[in-house]
């Protein structure tokens, strides 16, 4: 595995690469999500590429761009067996002086995540851009888990036409059903447990759905009820929505998706399942 | 020369292309400045591409994207000799039903142009951007009749990590120094006599300049007195600005661009002069 920083490193390794390549682009402290997306990389293309990279511009000012969680080391070596080249670039790389271009997309962007983290996904598709131009991918792999920002950025290739496949992979849980997240790290004993409420909440609202419940208001109640019961959770926003457009349901007729962001102490969670 | 208007045949056709590809991207009515980047490809590359779509998305609401001047006979038989491929899109395959992705650069696109033509560039770097990402060529070729824009788009490839070297090519002009442009033909003959000022009032201050004078409002007024004297021409803006940034100079020190726009009746002209 080489493990590089510049662009330049990175455009002459990239030649070096003869047949199909995968990216996973990831922020690092990696767990079993992201190795399910390396490997299913590993799985598909001739060549891996994985990005670690805190970005800076995702983050909002009250958000946890300085606490957020990094084990470099650690990092490189769980990956190392399944990838090639891992991409580490310094913010001043992706940033420099004078930087001034932004990708965004519009309504895709605009509910849930969108609403609650103004400029998120903004600080994404720029990324996510500069990613794919760096690292030119045939496939780049995305979690379920940011089920808005897979949305989001298969919106963009399918827009600006970039010639990559967008692979979404599911999302990995921990035995008691908690969404595996860097951000699960922040949480202590007491937290660790409420904060399965968000997979509870989910697995309520989904037997409802197939217990024959197509009323998308009574859903999203069941979903604020379970997690009601849980005295650490904060709910930000529940929501059953349309899969395409991501606009809340009245009835739930097609594909739907359940997703919700609750905060348990000062950790925001997010997760979701998709039903239909 | 191959034809194409969908993205899939692109994508086969692009992979067909083996060795270096330089793209020429136009609004079609070609005239000798287009046919320079074209030529300048030729000899720079293995296969040169050369796309015609008039984008909506950069002309403004009182703008003239209904009348802009189509021939795409005459310049299918202009590019034939020069190039392998030319990518034809309609309007509905750049921007389908849903389309909602936007490419915009900031600072350098706020002065001059985009000043006056709000919007102009987003809907310019969006549609290069998607070129690049249809075309995948190894350098892409552009006015520096568009001086601005050629800025703006140097800005975008570096910003956005773009493979793609952008090559800036110079200015053709008439024998009487109008610069070509595919607007000139809504000149009548007074009007085309008029639009001579232009080349005029920027040789004017050239010769200020090369006779020692760096004060930048003189040569802003130099450059309007020259217009002041054509009836027919009516400024929208003239400049002395700092070449890499575009503010406008209150003294000349470095390299700096000399630009206007102007009406020539209801055609609006641009132009522009390099000193230093």
């Amino acid at each position: 595995m080489r493990s590089i920083t510049s662009l330049d490193e990175l455009r002459s390794s990239r030649l070096s690469l003869d047949g199909t390549v995968g990216l996973a682009p990831t922020m690092g402290f990696l767990h079993e999500g992201h190795l399910s997306l390396i490997r299913r990389a590993r799985d598909e293309c001739d060549h891996v590429v994985v990005s670690i990279f805190v970005n800076p511009t995702q983050f909002g000012a009250n958000e946890d761009l300085s606490k957020y969680p990094r084990d470099i080391e650690r990092d490189l070596k769980l990956i190392e067996p399944l990838t090639d080249l891992v991409w580490m670039p310094t913010a001043e790389i992706m940033y420099p002086q004078g930087y001034q271009t932004w990708v965004e997309v519009e309504a895709i962007a605009s509910p849930l995540e969108g609403t609650m983290r103004p400029g998120h996904f903004k600080g994404v598709t720029t990324v996510v851009a500069k990613l794919f131009n760096g690292v030119q991918p045939h496939k780049a792999y995305f979690g379920q888990k940011d089920a808005q920002q897979a949305a989001v950025i298969r919106q963009m290739v399918r827009d600006l036409n970039f010639p990559i496949e967008i692979v979404v992979c599911p999302i990995v849980r921990e035995a008691d059903g908690l969404a595996m997240s860097s951000r699960n790290v922040y949480l202590d004993p007491e937290q660790r447990k409420a904060a399965t409420g968000l997979f509870r909440s989910l697995s309520a609202a989904k037997d409802l759905y197939e217990n024959g419940e197509r009323n998308a208001e009574k859903i999203r109640r069941k979903m604020k009820d379970v997690l009601a019961d849980e005295p650490l959770a904060k709910v930000q926003y529940v929501s059953c929505a349309d899969y395409d457009t991501l606009e809340e349901l009245d009835a739930i007729n097609g594909k739907a998706l359940l997703s919700m962001a609750v905060f348990i102490g000062k950790t925001r969670l997010i997760d979701n399942f998709v039903l239909g």
